[in-house]
């Protein structure tokens, strides 16, 4: 099996019938499984999940710009989330029998069909960026639409694909490929915001942990507890357990106990057996043993 | 989804146009599909592996039956494998989305559908046995075909279903429930086997360890190492992280150290989440939160 996961980001979240077309668009494509779709009105944005092989795929995001772009106007479009397009974002991420390398020739294969089919100027970033400047999607998507025709002057933000200037009601849209995200908390057995301040910041890429992790202490207060709200970006790189052991040490330190953890939304199965694997000191051991994928793959 | 697997065992291991039949009957049946298929000319036995719900299951098994009995004499059958009939073990394992109380149902529905169809005596064993005195195979099979009619004379082996003697040629078949069963081997760092053999002494139920636990200390040779060889026969009840930990802390005792475990075989995918769960302290975890799992079911 072939498994790439999409979550396309569309600037629009209030009006049904509008949010109904792209939704339509990908859903008629063979080979492509929508798993949640979902609007926020005060964001004014919408969020698709759906995941196939790489040509369904394509097919899908063709489908999805040409029907948002018909019915968003950014001139007028407005909402909490920042935004550059009608379609705004459109990550490829590999989940299984694909490579990250297999992500970004998609990214860029579909970027460069959806600037000729519909002219509008497509950026590449994370693991399909051209530079290490665009890789991070808020350096893209810095000024919003609103300063993008002035942005594109420079040639530092010539487009990846397309034309050299945002479409008129469509903007850009930013494609790319990246690992699937974890969000991965480590609930701590006291109320010592400090402790979770302080472990968050031992861990976190940003201030010298793993590179990466993204992490912030906070407090759960109906629950009188702290929590490391953890981000893992990719947990090939950066696995599960050795995230929980450091968050485990650093809480010893100060004489802390971690409760729990918690995997909040959805999360590969690889992350998983790869805890069981480090933990149990398995050898040898290949997915095509777990009974559900062969029967998966039979 | 609701899957179960299926393993039956037939008493034909040699003759491939009589292997062939059964092999046949199960993959016409819509809605089962056969993972494996192998033979074993010594054993004179082949062990079939098959998944799918509980009605496709019992029709392949009736299938099965039908093109098995019709080809194999066990009064000609010669093999080293022990063995009571012409199909001689049907054990259904429940894997996903089903109980094992579903498996038990299935095991008697079954049983009665083929004692009646080919008038072959059925014995019920493992969870859907009808008294503990039938859970074990071995003391179900014991005395083999050739004992069986003599054996069934006393009231304490009348069948679960069918005729109170065996049929003349295909004997007696042998039905149940049980869960899956994991291979899962402890390598030790060291080369004393006395050490590994204490271990697995120390672990297994028969000597006063875990309930699902059967074990024993081998060496090695080509490697010089000792290993504790394990069946897990049930890994909800004894979870791997446990006898993990129980053979990593026994061995401690007599300052070795594990070298690494492996796993044999298929594992249940739920086996391997809860050991991660375990180590990681996750908490309210779900299997619908792992991606591979939504995108099968949805």
């Amino acid at each position: 099996m072939r498994l790439i996961e999409c979550v396309p980001n569309v600037s629009e979240g209030r009006r049904a019938d509008v949010v109904a077309a792209p939704v339509q668009a990908i859903r008629s494509v063979d080979g492509v499984r929508v798993l949640d779709a979902s609007s926020d009105p005060a964001h004014n944005r919408s969020v698709f999940t759906m995941a196939g092989d790489a040509g369904p795929l394509k097919a899908a995001i063709v489908a999805l710009v040409g029907a948002a772009a018909a019915r968003i106007d950014l001139r007028t479009q407005t909402g909490e989330h920042p935004r550059l397009g009608a379609v705004d974002v459109v990550p490829f991420v590999p989940i299984d029998g694909v490579t990250m390398a297999d992500c970004v020739a998609l990214a860029k294969d579909t970027a460069a069909e959806v600037a000729t089919r519909f002219d509008i100027p497509v950026f590449l970033y994370e693991d399909a960026a051209s530079s290490p400047s665009r890789r991070n999607l808020e350096d893209i998507r810095r000024g919003e639409f609103e300063g993008l025709a002035a942005k594109m002057t420079s040639p530092e933000w010539a487009p990846d694909f397309g034309p050299p200037r945002p479409h008129p009601s469509a903007g850009a849209i930013v494609i790319g490929a990246r690992m699937p995200l974890i969000a991965f908390n480590i609930n701590l057995a006291t109320d010592r915001l400090d402790v979770a301040k302080k472990i968050a910041s031992a861990i976190r890429h940003s201030s010298g942990g793993f590179r990466f992790v993204k992490a912030m202490g906070i407090a759960l207060e109906d629950r009188g507890i702290v929590q490391v709200s953890i981000n893992l970006t990719n947990y090939e790189k950066t696995p599960m357990h050795r995230v929980f052991d450091a968050v485990r040490r650093e809480a010893e330190r100060y004489g802390v106990a971690v409760l729990e953890s918690e995997i909040i939304g959805l999360t590969p199965q690889a992350a998983l057996v790869s805890a069981a694997e480090h933990y149990l000191q398995l050898a040898r051991f290949s997915s095509a043993q777990i009974l559900e994928n062969r029967l998966r793959d039979s």
